[in-house]
C-alpha cells in the first residue's frame, strides 16, 4: 500500500473475537508489535518469543500469583497472520468473567482495546487485501443464505476486485497518454488514438453498467425483498401469506376485515429472502381499528420492493382490477404483480378474462394451486438480468460500491461526449482521472481516514 | 482409568465450541479417530495427516466445488489434546450460516454431532482428569465472581482431588489390613492396630467434616445469598434496598404500603453475590393488592438464605421486635439479622435500647450511616467458619460432592462406633469399604454411566 501507516498501528490491540456469553471456548486476540511480548509476560508455559509461528502452546495465564485460566495460545508471526502483524490468539474457557479479567490484564500491561473492525482495518492497511475484500468480510459474517454467502465469499476472495483492476488497467494506459499530451503543452500532439479510446471507453462503460445493474439483484440478495400483499377484503391475502410461509401465521376467517394489523414474516426462496407482509383489506370502513389498518396498508405499500395485488377472480373484472391497482398510486420503481385468487371456484369464463403472464398469476391459495408458479414468477421479477449470472459473475451488493460505479459511469459519459464534441485534452484528462479515482475508491487504492472509519466501525469488535 | 471405554469413543464428534451468534470468529471442533482424516477430506491447504501436532494451517473448507470459508485449522494429535484424542479446531468466520454448513458437511461425511459436555467426558474417560476436575470446568465457565472463579480454578487444577486422594490413601492401608484379617478367617488375628486405626479415623473424620462445613460457604460462593428484607410498613426497607444496591431500584415514599410487588436485585460484596429482596411491609390490611403483597412476603421469607428484619428504632421496643421476629415462624436454618433503622432521628435512649452485635445492627438508611458495618456483618454471617480459608484451602461447592462426603462421614462414624463396641472385623471392613467408595465417587474412581450422563449433560455443547 502506498498509504502512510497511521500512528495507531504501533499500538498492540486486544479484543474478544468470539461472541460474548457462556460457551466452551472464548478467543481473546492480540495484534501488534507487542502481541508476543505482552503474552509472554503473563503466560506460564514455553517462551513464545522463542517459538516459530503457526504453533500452539498450552499453559496458564497468570495475574501475579493468581491463575486466571488454563489456555491454549495460537502464535502467528507477521506477516503470516490475518493482520500481517504478530498475532496471538488465546483460547480460554468461555466465561465472561475470565474474558474480562484477561482483557483487563492486557490493558493494564499496555495493550489497547481494539475498536470495531480494527483487526481487519490493520489487515487492509498492511495490504493483506483491498477495501472491497475487507467489506466482504463483514458481509460474509452477516450472510444468512446460500446466495448471500456465495456472493460475499467471491468478493472476499477478490473476484470483484480483480474485475475492477482490469477495468482500471485498461483505462490507465490511455490516461497516461493523455497526461503526456498535456506535458507537451502547446505542441498539439495526439499520443492517444482517439478512435481506440472511444472503443475502449464504450467497452468499459458497458462493464460498469453491467456491474451497476447487478446491484439491484445484489441488494435483494443482501437485504431481502419486502413484498406487500394488498387487495380488497376477503381476497384471500392471509390465506396466501400462510401458504407462502407454510405456517398458520395470520388468522384466516370468512369475515371480511379479519386482518387489521400488518403481519410480516420471512421465507427464503432459492436463497433469496422474501419478507411477506399481509395487510388489512382495502375498503372504506367505519370501524376505527380497521380504518387505521387500511391507512397503514396504503403507507406500507409505498415502502415495498414488490407489491402482490391479490384479487378474487370470481368478483373482479379486468377493468376493476386495473382501476384498483391505479388507485394505489405506486411509483414506477415499485413493480406490481396482479395475482388472481379462487381459481378453483371460478368459471372458465372468469378465468379466461385474466391471462397468466409476467405481470399476472392465477392461483387457488386455499388449495396451494399455482403457488410454485407464483414463487417462480416472484424470483424471476427480482433476479431480473442478474438471473443467470448469480452463480458465475460478479454481483455488486454494497451501496458504497454502487455509488462509486454510478459516478465512474457519469465521468466516462463525460469523456465520451467530450471526445464527440472535440473537447480539449485537459478536460478529457480531468474526467478520465475522475473516473479512475471513482473506481479506485471501491478497492481503497484511493481512500481517506473518514471513509475507513465509516467502513470499519460497521464491523463487530474483535474482527 | 480402569473403566472399559464405551463404544461411542470410536465415533468422531463435532460441535460449535464458541457461543452462537454473529462474531469475528467461530470455532468448530472435532475429536476422535477420524478428526484429522475428515478434515483433510474437505480442507484445501496442507495435508493435515502429514503435519505435526500443535500446528496451525491456513486454507479453505470446500463442499465439492463450493468454498464454504477461509479458515485456520488447529491440529492437535492425541494424547496431546484436551480430549487425549486427535482434535481439530476450525477457526471460521463467525456466521451461523457458515457454522451450520460446516457442521452439516462433517456430519454428512461421518462425524456425529457431539452431546453436551462430550469433549470433556471423553477427556475424563481417557484419564485426562478426574470427575471433580471435570465438574470444575463447568463451574469455571459459570463463574461470575472472583471468589467463584478462584474456587473453581483450584478444583479444576486438582486441589480438591489431591486432598481426597490423601484421605483415601490413608484409609486404604488400614482397609487392606482388615481385609487380610478376614482372609485368615477363624484364626482371630489382628494385623490392624486398633488404637492406630481409631486415631487415623478421627483425623480423617475431622478433615471430612471440615470439607462438609466448607460446603455452606461453597454453596454461597456458587449460588449467592438470597437475603430478604422484611419488616413493618415504613420501616425503610426500600430505602435500605436502594442504598445496598447503590441505585434507585425501588420506589420510596412516605406512604406506608408503597411496595407491594417483590423487588429483587443482585450486588456483589467482596466476591459473594447477594440477592436482596425488598418486600411489602407486614401489617393487617384491607387493600387487596397490598394483602397479596404481604402474603408473598411471608412466603418469600421462608425461602431466604438470610433475613434482614428491619425495624424503626423510634417506634419499636425490644419486646415488640422479638415478638415480630417470632411471628415470622422461621425455621432455625434461616438466620435473622435484626437491623434498626432511623438511628439519625432516634433519641439516645431509643438507641441505647438496642445493642449492635452479631445479630443486631443499627443504621440510618437514608443517610447511609452504618451500611459498611452492615455489609461486613452480612459477609461474616455467610462466610462463617470458611472465612479465613477461602483463599488458601479447599472449598466444596458441588452438592454431589457434599452428599458423598456426608455419606463417607456416616460410614466413618459407623467404623468408629464399631471399634468402640468391639464389633467384628467383617462389619468394620464393610463400613470402611463404603467410606472409601463414597470418597472415590467424588473423583470418579468409582462411577457409572448414569452418574456420568447426569454430570456431563449439564455442560454446554462443544465443551
Amino acid at each position: 500500500m502506498a498509504l502512510p501507516l497511521p500512528v495507531s498501528l504501533s499500538d498492540t490491540i486486544v479484543a474478544l473475537s468470539t461472541p460474548p456469553g457462556a460457551g466452551a471456548i472464548a478467543l481473546v486476540r492480540l495484534s501488534g508489535p507487542q502481541a508476543i511480548g505482552l503474552t509472554d509476560g503473563v503466560f506460564a508455559g514455553k517462551r513464545l518469543r522463542d517459538q516459530p509461528g503457526h504453533t500452539l502452546h498450552f499453559g496458564t495465564i497468570r495475574d501475579g500469583d493468581r491463575i486466571l485460566d488454563e489456555v491454549v495460545v495460537s502464535l502467528f508471526r507477521g506477516p503470516h497472520s490475518y493482520t500481517r502483524e504478530d498475532v496471538v490468539e488465546i483460547s480460554a474457557h468461555g466465561s465472561d468473567f475470565i474474558v474480562q479479567q484477561l482483557l483487563g490484564l492486557f490493558v493494564r500491561r499496555g495493550a489497547r482495546l481494539a475498536e470495531a473492525g480494527e483487526f481487519t482495518k490493520r489487515a487492509f492497511l498492511h495490504g493483506a487485501f483491498d477495501l472491497a475484500q475487507a467489506e466482504a468480510v463483514a458481509d460474509l459474517i452477516a450472510a444468512d443464505s446460500a446466495l448471500s454467502h456465495q456472493v460475499a465469499m467471491q468478493q472476499m476472495r477478490g473476484g470483484f476486485s480483480q474485475e475492477l483492476k482490469d477495468l482500471r488497467g485498461r483505462l490507465v494506459q490511455f490516461a497516461a497518454l493523455l497526461e503526456l499530451e498535456l506535458d507537451f503543452g502547446e505542441e498539439d500532439v495526439e499520443f492517444a488514438d482517439r478512435t481506440g479510446l472511444v472503443k475502449l471507453l464504450r467497452e468499459v462503460q458497458a462493464l460498469v453498467r453491467r456491474l451497476l445493474r447487478s446491484f439491484e439483484l445484489g441488494n435483494v440478495i443482501k437485504h431481502g425483498v419486502t413484498t406487500v400483499i394488498a387487495g380488497r377484503p376477503n381476497a384471500g391475502k392471509s390465506t396466501l401469506l400462510n401458504a407462502l410461509l407454510n405456517e398458520e401465521r395470520a388468522i384466516v376467517s370468512e369475515v371480511a376485515g379479519t386482518t387489521r394489523d400488518l403481519i410480516e414474516d420471512e421465507v427464503s426462496l432459492d436463497g433469496i429472502r422474501f419478507r411477506f407482509v399481509d395487510t388489512a383489506g382495502l375498503r372504506d370502513t367505519t370501524d376505527l381499528v380497521e380504518s387505521i389498518g387500511v391507512e397503514r396498508t396504503l403507507k406500507r405499500v409505498q415502502q415495498a420492493a414488490l407489491v402482490i395485488y391479490l384479487f378474487d377472480i370470481t368478483s373482479t373484472t379486468p377493468a376493476q382490477l386495473q382501476a384498483e391497482i391505479e388507485a394505489l398510486s405506486l411509483p414506477a420503481t415499485i413493480p406490481v404483480l396482479a395475482v388472481g385468487n379462487k381459481m378453483d371456484v371460478a368459471s372458465d369464463a372468469e378465468i379466461a378474462a385474466f391471462q397468466s403472464g409476467p405481470n399476472t398469476a392465477l392461483i387457488a391459495a386455499s388449495r396451494g394451486d399455482g403457488l410454485d408458479e407464483l414463487r417462480e414468477t416472484l424470483l424471476a421479477r427480482v433476479r431480473g438480468e442478474g438471473l443467470d449470472r448469480a452463480g458465475s459473475s460478479t454481483i455488486v451488493t454494497n451501496v458504497r460500491h454502487a455509488r462509486s460505479l454510478e459516478q465512474a459511469s457519469q465521468h466516462l459519459d463525460a469523456v465520451l461526449s467530450g471526445l464527440a464534441a472535440g473537447t480539449g485534452t485537459e478536460l478529457l484528462a480531468a474526467d478520465l482521472r475522475h473516473a479512475l479515482s471513482d473506481l479506485g475508491q471501491i478497492t481503497g487504492e484511493i481512500s481517506n481516514d473518514d471513509l475507513l472509519t465509516s467502513i470499519f466501525t460497521q464491523f463487530c469488535i474483535g474482527k
